[in-house]
Parts: structure tokens; C-alpha cells; sequence
């Protein structure tokens, strides 16, 4: 029985032009992290189960795609384990490999599994798709590219300097214009120390994030319910109502941490950085913003965060340093810094704003139309000349009606149909239409390549 | 506890030079797959498993890596099934999902799921890894990637032609010399016809495959052992014998095969396909080869099969045409012709030979040293030029001792060190040190632009 086909929920298939427009925009990072000196490199599609667990968290465990062993794989499984029908404690008995759920553990696994062929410090860049187990919704899916970028090895603030100007390039290619939000987490630190609760640091950072939405009352009445005092709030006020030019807020943020080892030090740390990249230069919007967290738990210092001007949408790109990326796995001191661009939010960008370059279409410059047996072993060989001079051309394979010839040539939006029949065969010449503007042209073999060169 | 990491046997690490490696060879494949006018599509790595099982026999359908379903998988499944211990059976109720084994089912289900938005002939390639639970050994993997290309809803055999053209360019840009063999499956069928026993046609293709290994006569007791007849056996004798040129091999063959419609057709079929190769020319050797079968069960028509010349290795590409890739998805009639690259081979082969160009080395051409932060500045300054004149250019993100600094570039294998120290910035110059040769220059920065250009 023929089944009707499907693939699983949260996954997508791409077709040559949506491949074309997702090309266009992973060509276009690679060649930035090449041009700031970062290496490729590419792990495994799978990881034994104990390099993913515990490493996101309890939910996260529940998203890992785990792989059945091969085989025999009930033997040696307690059958009261599995009468007792627990999955998640099961789940692991039956299965040693799951695939990858980001590319930060796996780079961590790299590191330490190749430390003594590594050169530090280590600047790598991977581009390969996730899996998450995640509720597929608008925009989340069980399968995406991550396009990750780290230095590892390495304390100095030159390498987020670095990393803001490699922002701005790949954004500025990409013709996206964006905002920069910068932050540190020791200043965020340093606010809860001051406001005498350094364990809430994630309550006072999600309260002030909300100043725009809901207004300062609000805020506080937010920290109230967090269980926050009138002193601490009073203290955390005036980060929340921050305003003024970057310089302005920076004065402000140094007189409230005044004092505060931990802000001071963040404080230090964001002004070098800024005064760095203001010093070289940037395309985009830096902006200050004390509010932002991105994975608070695991940044350390820098966190970076990229935002579309002129779409609604999350962070496109975001990133931080962290001090431990690989205790873990037994190798302790390992820090860094690194970036991630989303690549699909990147492409939702770039089609609302209609952003792609008219040459990525992913179709041949010019296909011939075939008339018959001696047309086509004419029309073969100027193919042949053609390709030998970089222009990308084809055939249609059967001599159809020439109404489905051309009608294939203008489905796939090929720029150019080259023609030659009978009299093209007696004149030695070639007859080529402009799909777009419908003109045609007689041409020699060598007037053909110019034109289409 | 710090666990000591380690990757699932069969499956590998890309370090950056790796990397750099199997992007010349996939930019290659691809570059010329547009040449010839081929769209690039993506399928995601996990199909439905009801889209997978059944398609690779009963032995594929074991080495499917096959993914546990999320939450409560053993709701629903039968108790007594399970206390069977049939894991075989067992596993579809615990799964649903399945990781890709090869390009070609999934092509088909992609093609059946979005034949209205499809143009014919539609001519995909497919770049992307495949996983099979096969058991490791010395160039056998288990993840690997494929490199397929194929022209479906054309019977044409101008696609063969074009095929072999490909194939030809493909190799000439690599600079490894190969032999394209070729076959038909209807001259196949029709020798096992005119021996009286269509249905030994694979025993008779294993029997004379063997030929230059053990010689005629045992390749006849071979053939006996199969159950084969004398009469049959002495009426493919010849055909195990064939010798010569490509035209006298032809010519013997027309003889044999005089008056069997299947083989005549078969032969007929070669023969245009190597005429109009002819007439293009070709950098390879082109071997018609009779005992040529792979897949046999697949392939209908030409059969396509590369070795590399100078290197003991089995065939690095393959291919072949087919009359029914999608009849077990609901759509009949679709037939096609393909290619599949072997890319491990193939990095195999030019390992071996050493045939890399030496520009592929994936690091930044220039690395500048760091002696503290006024020097650092500057040579930022610097490299943001180079940049933009798209020179890859970076900087040793610590002041460290010059030692260490010169050693990550050696290590890494950047061919140039620039050096910003004190005279140099008093000079408003920079020092640019050849690795490979030791030569070390004073340039100016638009000096520096033009030696590293």
C-alpha cells in the first residue's frame, strides 16, 4: 500500500530557493568568522547520552532527542524498571546516544577531548543544526542551525571588542540594520549586593526589565512581591529609571555602584569595551542596558545581545563571556567569550525586509531549449564552452513542446533561455531571451558568453 | 564528578584543518553542481520512521538509528509485547522517528510531498549526512556525508551524457585522475535471457565480475555451482571474455546479444550515451564494463561507476538510472538518473596523493602580536583595514611573552606575523614576518594591504 507521506512535526524541508536564501546568509557569516581569524570545526550529529544530561537542566533533559541502542536493547534492563513504566529513568537504560541540543556542550566535549593538539588561545566557529524535543510553535522549531563563534583561552577584553566589530560586519553585509545591547553580569551583581539581596539578582534583573512595559510603579510593585524591601527597591530605583546618552548612563551606574567591588570592576569592564569599539568604529547602535540577563547563570562578564531596527522580533544574535566552560568534563579554568547568530530568525529578517541580493536565485544563468538531436549536440557543445567560462547553463533534456520548455525556465526564474534551432543551426549563432524583459538577441558563440559573463 | 568525555564509535571530530579539507572537496562538488544547473535542496535529519522502514530490506531496517519518542513513551504499548523481548518489534512501538540512511528515500518523499510546487524535469543535489548503525571499521562510518545529484521526469539519455560531463569536471578540479565505468542493466538481463535464466542475472554479474581475479575457467565452476547449465555457461563465456576497445567490446556484444530485444536495447542505449560522450570529449577514461551492477535491484537502465587511478581504493562515485523512485510513496512513473559522491573517499583519495591546494588552510592570513595597549590599538586599526580590503586578520588577544605568541601562529600555520612595537609606532610602520621563510619587511599599511593581497 503507497503511504502518503509526511515528515515529523517541527522539522521543514527546504527547497532550492528558500536553500539559496539560507546559503546566502551562512556563506555570508563564514566568511566574516574566517576574516576575523576563527577555525571551522564540526562534531557529531550524535553524543553519548552522558556528555548531554544535567547539562541543561532538568527540562532540558526531557528535550534531548535520545537514539534506541541498537540491537538487543531490553537486555539487561531491570523488568521492574520498566513495569514501573518511569520513563525518564528508563529512557536512559535503553538508549546510550542522543543528538546534539546545542553547540556550547559539544565544543566544551571537543575542547577537552583535543586540549593537547589545540593552540590557545582557540578561536572556533560551527555552523550545524540543534535538536530539541521542544512544542513546535511560530518560529521554534526540533531542528535548526546554530552559528556559534568563541574564543576560548583568553581574559582580554580586546577579543569582545572583536567580537562587536565581527557583529557589525556580518549585519552590515547582510544589509540588516541592528542595535547592540551590551551588559555585565558583575554589574548586575554588584546592584543586588547593594540592594543587600545578591540571591535575587534574577528578580531584580527580570523586574527591571519591564520598565518600558509597565512603568516604575509597577516595577516596584513587582520587587515588593518578589520580597524585596523598601531599602533594597530604594537602592535599585535608580538603575531602573536610567536614561541619557551611553556616557550619562555610565556616570550614573558608577556613582550607584560606588563602592561595590563586583559593579565597579563590571563597570570597568563595560567602559573598556565600549570606549574600544567606539574608538574603531561601528556601524550599529551600542547600547547600554543594564537590564539584559541572556543566560544569566552561565555568563560571567560581557553579555551582547543583537536586535533587528526595523522588524519586530527577538534577538537575532547574542552572546557573553563565561569563566568554566569546561569543569564539567574535568578540565577546570577554560574561559571565554562567544557569540551565536540565529539563523532563522536571521532569515525571517531578511524576508520581511526583502533584503536578498537579486543573483542568489540557485538556477543555472541559462537554459537551452531542445528541438531535436542535432540542435541539442550543437547546443551541448556551446553548453560545454559556457561552463568552461563559469557560467552556470543546462540543456532541457527532451525535445518537449516548447511552451513546457519555456515554461520550466520561467518557474525556476532562470535569467536567461538560449535558442537554437534550424536557423540558428544554418547561422551559426545562437538566439538569446531575457526571461525578464522578453528581448532577444542573435548572438555568436563568443557575443554569447560576453552577455552572459 | 568530572566524567572523562569521549564521542559514539563510528562517528568523528573535524578539527579546523579537517574542516578545511572537506570544504574544498563539498565547494567542488557544489560549485560544479551549479554549473550544470542543479538546485540545492535539504530534508531533515529525522524522518518519520513509516517513511524509512522497509525501504533498505530487512537487514537497513536494523541499522536505522531509530529516536525514542518524548514523555511517556510505553503508554499504549503492550505489556506482553514488551516481556516478549522481540526488540525488533518492539522498537517501531517506542519510536516513530528515524534518523536519514541515505539521500534518495527522503529525495522521493520530498518530491511525492511537493510535486505541485515542483518543475520537470526537476534536477536537486543534496549535500548532507546519512547515519547507519553499521558496524565501524576502517572507512566505514556512521555518520558520513552524501553527495547526490539526480534529474528526475526525463528519460533522456542526454541526461546520461551531462552526468558523465559533471563526473568528468568534478575530478579535473580535484586533480585526481579517474576511469569512469559503464554498463546497462538491459544488456544484463538480456545475457541472463539468451543463458535461459533471467533470473540468475545476479549470480552471472557476480560470476564475471570475478574474471580478472581467478580466471575463466574457475569463474566457469563458479557459475556451475550457481546452477548454471554448460549451454547457458558457454553462452556467456564471451560476454566473461569481453576484450579490447570500447568499439570492439560493442561490436562482440552486438553479436551475442543479435536478436534479444532487452540486451539490443541496452546496447543501444550505451552506445549513444558514449557516442555523445565522445563528441564533447572527456578527461577521463571512459571503460564500457559488463559485470558492472551496483544496486542492481534499483537500476533499470545505464549504470555508472568511478575508480581513481592512482590510489587502491573501491569506487568513489556511483550512479545509475532508475524507473521508479516514488511508486512506494503514491506516485508512479517517476524515473530518473543519479550521481552520489563519495565524499570520505574521496578525502581518502586526495590524502593519499596529497593533492590539496595549499591556500585551503582555514586560518587568517596575518596574525599581529600584542606587546600592551597602545600597540594593540594601533594594530586594531590595522586590521580593520585589512579587513575591509578582505584580508583575514586577527590579533593575539593577550599581551603575552612574544614566544607564545609566535608559537600559536606556527602552530595554527597563519603564513604571516605583523609586528606593532615601539619603533614601529614611532615609525608608524609595520614589520611583517614571512613564516615559511623567515624574510621579515618594514611596511607601511598600504604596503601591508598589497603583500598580504
Amino acid at each position: 500500500m503507497a503511504q502518503k507521506p509526511s515528515i515529523p512535526k517541527g522539522t521543514r524541508d527546504f527547497n532550492p530557493v528558500e536553500m539559496a536564501r539560507r546559503n546566502y546568509i551562512f556563506d555570508t557569516i563564514r566568511n566574516v568568522f574566517y576574516l576575523f581569524g576563527f577555525q571551522q570545526i564540526e562534531t557529531p550529529a550524535m553524543e553519548n547520552l552522558s556528555t548531554l544530561m544535567g547539562k541543561y537542566g532538568e527540562e532540558g533533559d526531557k528535550l534531548l532527542f535520545k537514539i534506541l541502542n541498537s540491537g538487543d536493547f531490553l537486555r539487561g534492563v531491570d523488568p521492574t524498571l520498566i513495569e514501573s513504566g518511569d520513563c525518564p529513568k528508563i529512557a536512559p537504560k535503553l538508549c546510550e546516544k542522543g543528538l546534539r541540543y546545542d553547540l556550547t556542550v559539544p565544543f566544551a566535549r571537543f575542547v577537552v577531548m583535543h586540549r593537547n593538539d589545540l593552540s590557545f588561545p582557540f578561536k572556533r566557529f560551527q555552523i550545524q543544526p540543534v535538536w530539541r524535543a521542544d512544542r513546535p510553535q511560530k518560529g521554534r522549531y526540533r531542528e535548526f542551525y546554530q552559528c556559534d563563534a568563541d574564543i576560548i583561552g583568553s581574559d582580554s577584553l580586546l577579543n569582545e571588542i572583536d567580537l562587536l566589530q565581527l557583529i557589525d560586519e556580518v549585519f552590515h553585509r547582510l544589509g540588516i540594520r541592528i542595535t547592540i545591547k551590551l551588559n555585565n553580569r558583575k554589574i548586575l551583581a554588584g546592584i543586588a549586593e547593594l540592594a543587600g539581596e545578591p540571591d535575587k539578582i534574577t528578580d531584580i534583573t527580570v523586574a527591571i526589565d519591564k520598565i518600558d512595559k509597565i512603568g516604575l510603579e509597577n516595577v516596584k510593585a513587582d520587587l515588593r512581591e518578589r520580597g524585596l524591601s523598601e531599602s533594597a527597591i530604594n537602592t535599585i530605583a535608580p538603575v531602573i529609571t536610567l536614561s541619557g546618552t551611553t556616557e550619562e548612563r555610565l556616570q550614573k551606574l558608577s556613582e550607584i555602584l560606588n563602592g561595590n567591588e563586583a559593579g565597579a570592576k563590571g563597570l570597568e569592564e563595560l567602559k573598556e569595551v565600549i570606549e574600544g569599539t567606539d574608538r574603531l568604529g561601528l556601524k550599529a547602535n551600542l547600547e547600554l542596558d543594564v537590564s539584559l540577563a541572556r543566560g544569566l547563570n552561565y555568563y560571567t562578564g560581557t553579555i551582547i545581545e543583537v536586535k533587528a531596527r526595523d522588524v519586530e522580533i527577538g534577538s537575532i544574535t547574542g552572546g557573553g563571556r563565561y569563566d568554566n566552560l569546561t569543569g564539567v568534563f574535568g578540565l577546570p579554568g577554560v574561559s571565554g567569550v562567544g557569540i551565536s547568530f540565529g539563523a532563522d530568525r536571521i532569515y525571517d529578517v531578511l524576508n520581511a525586509l526583502d533584503l536578498y541580493p537579486s543573483n542568489i536565485a540557485g538556477t543555472a544563468k541559462v537554459m537551452f531549449t531542445n528541438f531535436g538531436v542535432k540542435e541539442a549536440e550543437r547546443s551541448l557543445e556551446i553548453i560545454k564552452k559556457l561552463r568552461e567560462s563559469g557560467i552556470a547553463a543546462e540543456i532541457y533534456p527532451d525535445a518537449a513542446k516548447i511552451k513546457k520548455q519555456m515554461g520550466r525556465a520561467d518557474a525556476l526564474g532562470i535569467p536567461f533561455v538560449a535558442i537554437v534551432g534550424e536557423t540558428e543551426l544554418q547561422n551559426e549563432c545562437v538566439t538569446l531571451k531575457n526571461m525578464s524583459t522578453g528581448e532577444q538577441r542573435q548572438l555568436d558563440v563568443c557575443g554569447l558568453i560576453d552577455a552572459l559573463s
